[in-house]
């Protein structure tokens, strides 16, 4: 237990509120898009978020250094430089047309909290550090936690070749550009791992509104989902006239829907059973060059993806997949290209920390429920890697990944002070 | 009952094969596209079209006509011009990326019976024309029938205010470049009606492959669809996280799979109890600039056709859309906007043509069967308008509105004989 009052750290987080608010603006004013934010990976809006964090800690006397991967660490040095360091922080990318916060509040909670450091003048045990993570959004590469698994020597065969999806070039020669070390990446060396990482904690805001529903700010985080993926599936069928009759037909729409159907069935009922899982096929079109109102669908694309939390669930759906499309491709005389497979492991929150940081916002006075992260995270490749890992959730409304994404300083306030507790506490 | 005996009938046809095949390759050289044929409505393609009948019609002697829809006319002249005429025809234009005879084949079939009348020396008793239809293909206005109606006086209220899909320029614009005259259209003054038009008969490839499946080069038609069709409908949800849980979601997409699979059951029941019927999502798809793989769908986007023999059927599936809609607009957070309906009336075939059709058939010795047709057709406004109607339907493999659209010359100089012979029969 610290002996810094709840009210004396409380004052330090709020006397951050026009430093966070500015850091926010000027982070928005480099990314914006047509519509909301753009931070795309490994380009110009995320390498701008990267700009913005160097250009505060620079201003703020912290130590620069940037990784392999051109992840950012930002960091307070500690009095013993050698000890396992704790470690805050997030993405600095998004998806296309998202909001501001998503990743972002992660990075600046751990710039709030080097700041309390700084006003209550504790110099810390140990280094404390803020990393701007690379390329969480698995939108642009389809490849999860590349920044953060890169620095974690745990990036997987074949990563550095994947392609960005709008432009394809590969991520190797993205790296380059943005002052990265593909090279440095293939030899799997660490840069961070059980050894000299004491504790990662993310704070995210919720991508659901659960804590808008229970109205509360915020929600201890008590597991990350992991996932199975096929990021480029496609259907093949035959494009033929409006007027086929039904047993001409090989209608990849149709087949589409059966799949999409048959896989929202399975989910129903486990949802009914109060088991937490979520199927998305989040693109799910006609071809649009050869699509039309006069003809039968003969090609189908879609992504999927699958989370829950639970490892056994995960591997017994993808297991009834093929099941499933085996009768929808003699039904309806199409092919299932499901192309490759991705996926995340599910991440285990540490229990000693999770329990730490939920004592902490008590004796802050700031109200909390423990939450079952709906999305992937960082931390779920930190938790994978052995190191002591957990999240803080911030309440958000109109939920993330669009424009509408809304966080209110506030609530991001009180995250902050419950993880400056629990560093004061872990640090001083 | 001609005196022309089959064999000369046969001997007439045949001889203008390399004419055929001069006039379909000459036709495919003016549309050519990416992929297969293009033969854009009111556009390029469809005025080359319309340039190859004028120009084969000027070289064998026709009189031409163009009317106020910019429809062409080749007439061999009649003993008694005042006589009502026979018609024969079909569209020249294509959907994109279609085969190179849908539609065109119903024009050179028309061509190769004038061919036929001027070898046998018979002078008709009335006018014998071939008409080049404008605009059939309704993916380019999303308007039925837009050529044969405006000579028929039918063309629909505001159908001169449609925009083309893929430029959002009227039919009046278009209608104006290519020598229409959309003021004498709006007048409604009918080029064509029961009183000087005998009948109408069309040729036209199959646009599913029954003949194929049957082994038999020909089918006389018994009737054409009618369909109600929403061309621009979409579902409006919210794009969301991929992990938001299942009761905040508003998935459009899963929503369309639902709607697509609710009317697929009604389909698959009727099918099987043998009443045809057709529902094609033409158009299904996310939303192409905000789609990806870790977002919720929040935008939808569809076409949907129902077609069928039966006026009823169609009324009782039109009043059971909104209900199925409302359903799942409660299930899934969604709303659906069908946006505005269209629709064709079911073409009724004139039943003296189609039985002396069948026995023109049987007298030269080509094997055919009746056929309900699976397509729409200019046939069907012809027969709307009250004029007498018929069909012939030419084997073809692949189906058609696709590039591998595929007629056997030997099939369509059957279809044409049958034509002719009945043409012989009746103005000789």
């Amino acid at each position: 237990m610290t002996h810094h009052s709840p009210d004396e750290i409380r004052a330090a987080v709020s006397a951050q509120r026009a430093v966070v608010e500015d850091f926010f603006a000027r982070l928005a004013e480099g990314s914006r898009a047509d519509s909301g934010i753009t931070r795309d990976t490994y380009g110009a809006g995320e390498n701008w978020g990267h700009r913005v964090l160097a250009e505060y800690a620079e201003k703020a006397g912290l130590a620069l250094h940037r990784d392999a991967a051109a992840n950012t660490y930002a960091t307070l040095p500690g009095r013993d430089r050698a000890a396992p360091r704790i470690l805050m922080g997030s993405h600095l990318d998004s998806v296309p047309n998202g909001g501001n916060f998503d990743g972002a509040a992660g990075v600046v909670a751990g710039l709030v909290t080097l700041g309390v450091l700084e006003r209550l003048g504790i110099r810390p045990r140990c280094d404390v550090t803020v990393m701007g993570i690379r390329a969480e959004e698995s939108v642009w590469f389809e490849v999860s936690y590349i920044g953060s698994r890169s620095a974690l020597g745990t990036l997987p065969e074949g990563a550095l070749e994947a392609k960005r999806i709008d432009t394809g070039r590969s991520l190797a020669a993205y790296l380059v550009a943005c002052g990265g070390d593909p090279e440095r990446l293939r030899q799997r060396r660490p840069e961070l791992d059980r050894s000299n990482v004491r504790a990662f904690i993310e704070v995210h805001i919720e991508q659901a509104p659960s804590l808008i529903e229970a109205g509360l700010p915020l929600a201890i985080c008590t597991g990350i989902p992991g996932n199975f993926r096929y990021p480029n599936a496609r259907i093949v069928g035959r494009h033929d006239h409006v007027g086929t009759p039904r047993r001409f037909r090989h209608d990849a729409a149709m087949a589409a829907a059966d799949f999409a159907g048959a896989l929202d069935r399975i989910w129903a009922d486990l949802d009914a059973a109060g088991t937490p899982l979520a199927v998305t096929f989040g693109r799910f079109h006609t071809d649009t060059k050869l699509h039309g109102l006069t003809t039968v669908p003969g090609a189908f694309y879609f992504s999927l993806d699958v989370r829950a939390y639970d490892e056994a669930l995960l591997a017994r759906l993808k297991a009834k997949v093929p099941e499933i499309i085996h009768r929808i491709e003699a039904e309806r005389r199409v092919t299932f290209e499901l192309g490759p497979a991705a996926g995340a492991a599910v991440g285990v929150v540490d229990p000693a920390i999770t329990t730490a940081l939920t004592a902490a916002a008590d004796r802050l006075g700031i109200r909390s429920m423990p939450l079952g992260s709906p999305a992937s995270h960082d931390s779920a490749a930190f938790a994978a890697a052995g190191i002591p890992t957990a999240m803080l959730f911030v309440r958000n409304e109109h939920g993330s990944h669009n424009p509408r994404e809304h966080m209110e300083i506030g609530d991001f306030l009180d995250a902050s002070a419950v993880l400056a507790h629990w560093v004061i506490e872990h640090a001083a």
